[in-house]
């Protein structure tokens, strides 16, 4: 936002200032840009996108009820539809982080459209006599409808993206299930040895739990569907006529394809922000899965050699500079710190929501700078982990038999076979002499070498429930 | 768990412990008591009366397929059934933050039924070699199926009551939605004066977002009656019968009247606690709503004098020793407190749900104690804010019209019929004379008296969208 | 709460009440007692007994201000004394988590202490005509100073028992220093293989990060002393004599040795709950380094075959009904819950602490809840880490032994004396044929035994820096 | 990162790459931009500066130790100061949410250093046989104690910008609080009509909340000032020379004149992350304190007519398309939602420094990026709230007087004169007769106009504790 060059004169109800002549923003960004030097971030350009494809639909309702000459109306909604494809981006210059309930964003859009649209009738920036950012752009709207809409459209696009993203990784964990199906290796509970399993079995369960986090995003959409276009200030509709507010919805459903309702009660879709703390919450219990799934992923490939050491993990850069050789695990650690980051924004959102006051909640701008950035934060750790992490795994199969072998928690799995004193009588025996439990089974005569071996396979190990019945 | 008075002695693989002979819970409790001296409150009786049921289902499933004597079973049957009657609850004696994933309320479980069991016998307590804590009550059992069944149990009843006190308190802001329909009143956006609204209309705002929040926790039970009963320690089902796993979850069915199913994948419903962060997010939705309408109660009821002033709520105690007559808003800030708490508990069930490690989450107890907790909270609090104050909300009509007379924004209702440059001019005017909007628009001639109070009417004011299209 | 058997009869502004006539506790208690069935906790024990303190103060203040005659005067001195010995708990009827910013809870003290000091008396509980609650219990007191007040006594009181308890913990972890100082061991950054160290020095470094945490503590207290009494509504000392203010504070250090100060600005005193947030805060940074201890000690405890398996920690209970002999670190479980326990009173403390308005939070008991009991929390769990595990540590030297031997990190050990590309030779050579590297290195000449040996001994190891220099 | 153009080849362990001829950063930092796709965001600047100069602390030690022929020793020592400098910060390419402790970082760091040296020295880029990244820009160190090293330094020098921002801040407030010092208001508790104060009074709580603050951020620089610069790894000082190892520190210090301490056990000082809990809640206090005052400010400017009315603050923009001329707190909404932002960071920091394993914590990357520029959003906040907001407020002494005389709050300031009973008289005559205190005191002859005024001055109001004692 520099002076420099040319100028044209704008003017608000504080007064006047000067913009630069060439600019598509007007005065009202200039006076946000100046007011909320916060974050230094921009708006998030799906929010801008979707804020265009919002007015596109505002603007499309007003020329169908016949509110401009055929010129101008045509040259808003080209301008309104430029901004939608992200040509503007960089013309909202106005913070994420802004006071006023999103009104900085509106205004900012509004004035690009407005100048875009004149400038299609080459006309000077600055003429809003001709095309105004608040009679024409905004008209029949205010920030309070039109501000929620764009951003639960931002939220679904994004949430759709995420989607794929989650099935994306769920594949590549049933790849590996399938891949490291036979793979018996010991389970473990409090992270202490436990009952046996496949390492199939455990990529599995990773693909499962990823299944239901999907599911939830899924469905979450049917509410953030339901939008207050056409309530305008407070959701009573004030100064928009009746069949603008009938259309506007239908119109945006058209245009995006995506099943937008209107909220039977406008009041309540003006100032509840509940949907978007639900729908955070539900990102955060995918936040949360990508902990659990990280960490497991650090912990199995720990060591190489005094630590699990069941996996390995792709290497994908040089860990350290005194230790030649050393590879970390810095993609489940990059997902952890993302789902960390999230489960911070979750907070932030929860805070904005709760804190909305009567007829509107003036913190939208925080909730969609977290919601927004969190969601395109997940997809991106989500992206890494599946292609530079998840597909590249490989087992360590000696190790993990090394283990299974030296382990008195395989006892367990014979009790099927020779009964739980037996198996404990075995587990003495082994400790006293310093053998194996295979050792010591078969050399007590309790099982054969294949009956040991089939005893721990893992079509043994993986029927549900015991065996014999 | 004092040891005053006569003892029996029990034995468990860390050696031998005097337990008092009347006790129902024996070593294991004991040394679960000992270990965890952490939060001195109970495990939940919610809690408890479901892991009752639980052994409940087992115990007859087991039954059916003949493992104990008729008298043996019977016995042990009905121990089962007065553990979920509540009929034991001081005899489960272990803390609510206890390590172990479960294990020890588990234990006091089985030992207090088996005790009682014995009891009803005539045996006296302690006779292990008869009715045996592990063998027979947890027979075919892990903590690792039965506790996280129990619990989502426990969660699916308390969230059914939550659900019944979240439409009382909708109901009761519908009839005051109702109630209030008539009064119009300045609607406020970012606390500032804005466009005419209706009590009745904000009331409905409340009523409408309690019912999306009831809404989310009825479909979020679906994926809490998705149980991993049968999966024993890691969801193998290690050392149960196939026809105890396939029949288990079915009878939990039948005996609570809750449509449990068996989950497909038994590892990952096991090591998952992902849908507990589900739940809990929702939660956490709910209580954000409270503070929000907690909130919008204390301000509007603010003052009486030097504040908003527009409702009083119902006197509910003294509120000041040294101002007489000073009542304050009590019950608001009790909700406002819930919503708080359970926003912590939120916070600490994510923490321990995305710390699980392989193929268990350790940290199961302090999950139960806080949703658990947590829920009822809500409840209660919910109960107090329909009860107690919302039934009770009085409108000011007085102050109402004083404010809505007075206030300028006022002239934005009055565009439809004047013109945005009339109602300027009009603002101006009863500035510079002091008079009210409605003095000055009838001494300029723009509307007649009648003109006026029909233009700022309850059915102008919630009529949706301008009146004249 | 039961209104069976005798009652008397009282009243306040609301109206007339049956209370037991034997109740302690008055009208006012009971309709707390009714409008606050949330939580189902009663108020802080400590926080009761500082009440009691601070009445004392007031109490003793006001006698010497010849206030009452001297009977009377020394009733009431007395009954406030019993309340601050812990002899009225029971008669504190009230809800943790009331409305009203703490009124319930002091008024609920005052009528138990002009109760038993007409008891006292030979006089009939009620008759407030001699003893008044308010006018004499009360006197030149608001709950906006005594509670804040009362609430600093205990937080301080028990913060005292808290860094008790973590010089403790810290002094279990320099005798565990000691005793492994010369046992050398792998240590590991991102979980992998790294360079050597001792197990001696990774207990010291959690010895040293508790000493850290106890000296925040020691100095926040600093600022709870701070104290707001004599201020009473909102600061300004209304209603009470200047001498009274004067003088109450110090009268309050001089009872419980305690370096109170009254606060300069007691206006600012009474609203502002910021040092909450940060002995908040503080309590958080121990909670987090108690998740970080317990975390290690539960992976290096992991296994104990197919895990990390370097150390045991003493076994406190059994830990499985299926696997026989299955022991579970539940100790550092149970320590990491409660700091994920008091991570989620953090948020609670630190959300109700943000939500006051203008001149009083009307939040306090809520953060009085969440901070004594999430201080006790915090002491149990240092105590049980320090008891019941830390002291238990035992090192599995042949584990450790087996894991140094076997990883290539040592190489890493040996650069000092062999240089960087040797080492790596060494490395590739010990692959190659399969053998460690202490076989190869003295195999191919580089080091002999000992040297070797000497090179990855304890002294080389924790020798600050190249030892050669 | 693009790869037209000209380019070099670089190889590392992994294998080899193409790097564009002209960039400063290498091999290592490229894997990571592929690697780290994740929050699009760069390395906090202050990082990078920070890293600068501990590299140029290392630089200067080790040419002191006449490590490098004094033209290569030059070329890194100015190629340190570039970066510390900042005229690098473009070519430090990584993304802010890395894997891997901060390695990226420092290998960017590295390379870009060497690439500027070698151009210093007339030498293409890459030519890592003459300056390597590694073996001559890294030695000595490590990621592991550079890295925190460099975030304390670039913590401190925030913290010390972020302390001149609230003293601003603070000192506006205490000028208003002398604009303001005889203004009589209604205080309010729990948002109810509560004894007299003065609008003086009420700035003097903000700026006294401040000086706290303030104060807590002050001395917690006093812990960011150890350092575990020297302890390479894991704080063995593994490869680094103990003479260097003894001067780096004092050297740092000597550049950046900030006190800066090595760390009694380096081990400690390289594995625990809790100083940065330690600040970030302290951080988290001060934006409770940032909530808390900004709300107040919301909330007594609301209305203007149909609220508290009693300020106005500046208009910096406008704020609604609709209702005209209606302005909006944009200021404190926006810094409400600054502060609710650092509530998320703090909960990110907590997260991340609880969860470091052994020798390491290797999520600090996601804590510098949170402590970083949530200081920086503390800092941008407290300016425009200090400099857009707080010194344009304006009393409306009208409408506070208006409130005032018309509360019935304001009889409590007459008991000192009148007595309670007479005042409770005079309340009631007054409600009955519609009149104010003022007329019914006057008119009952209880006090003559003077005495009321005096009764309510603002000398009256603000002097401690009870006038005639």
């Amino acid at each position: 936002m520099t002076m420099d060059g040319e100028t044209r004169r704008e003017r608000d109800l504080l007064g006047e200032m000067d913009i630069p002549r060439d600019a598509y923003w007007g005065i009202h960004s200039r006076r946000a840009a100046v007011n909320f030097p916060i974050s230094k971030q921009s708006v998030s350009p799906e929010l801008i996108h979707a804020y265009g494809m919002v007015k596109l639909a505002a603007c499309q309702v007003n020329r169908a009820l016949a509110t401009w000459e055929s010129r101008k109306g045509e040259a808003i909604e080209q301008a309104c539809s430029e901004v939608a494809e992200g040509k503007f981006d960089e013309s909202i210059i106005v913070d994420a982080l802004q006071g006023g309930a999103g009104t900085s964003t509106n205004m900012n859009v509004n004035e690009v459209i407005a100048n875009r649209a004149l400038e299609i009738l080459d006309l000077p920036k600055g003429s809003y006599q001709v095309i105004s950012p608040l009679d024409d752009v905004n008209l029949h709207q205010s920030t309070n409808d039109t501000y929620p809409t764009a951003l639960r459209l931002a939220a679904i696009r994004l949430i759709e993206v995420l989607e794929k993203d989650i099935v994306a990784l769920q594949e590549a964990f049933q790849a590996k299930e399938r891949e490291f199906s036979s793979i018996v290796k010991i389970g473990r509970t409090q992270l202490q040895d436990a009952v046996l399993t496949t390492l199939g079995r455990e990529m599995s369960a990773y693909a499962d739990v990823l299944s239901r986090d999907r599911w939830r995003l899924y469905k979450t959409k049917e509410r953030l569907r339901v939008v207050n276009l056409g309530g305008t200030a407070i959701g009573t509709g004030l100064g928009a006529p009746r069949s603008y507010i009938m259309q506007v919805t239908e119109r945006l459903r058209g245009l995006t394809g995506i099943g937008f309702a209107r909220a039977e009660n406008l009041i309540d879709g003006t100032q509840n922000a509940d949907v978007f703390v639900e729908v955070s919450g539900l990102l955060k219990a995918y936040a949360s899965t990508l902990v659990k799934i990280s960490n497991d992923l650090r912990l199995i490939s720990s060591g190489p050699q005094a630590g699990f050491g069941e996996i390995t993990l792709p290497p994908r850069q040089g860990g350290s500079s005194i230790m030649p050789g050393k590879i970390n695990p810095v993609i489940p650690e990059a997902v952890v710190q993302s789902a960390f980051m999230y489960m911070g924004y979750d907070q932030a959102i929860t805070l904005a929501a709760s804190s909305g006051n009567l007829e509107l909640n003036p913190f939208l701008p925080l909730i969609a700078h977290c919601l927004l950035s969190g969601i395109g934060k997940l997809s991106s750790a989500s992206k890494v982990l599946a292609e530079f992490c998840v597909k590249g795994i490989k087992a360590r199969s000696d190790e993990i038999g090394r283990h299974l072998e030296g382990a008195s928690a395989i006892a367990t799995a014979l009790i099927p076979y020779i009964g739980y004193e037996k198996a404990e009588e075995l587990l003495l025996f082994a400790k006293e002499k310093g053998s194996t439990l295979r050792e010591a089974a078969v050399g007590l005569g309790l099982l054969s070498d294949e009956q040991f071996t089939q005893a721990i396979s893992s079509e043994a190990v993986t029927r549900l429930g015991t065996p014999q019945e």
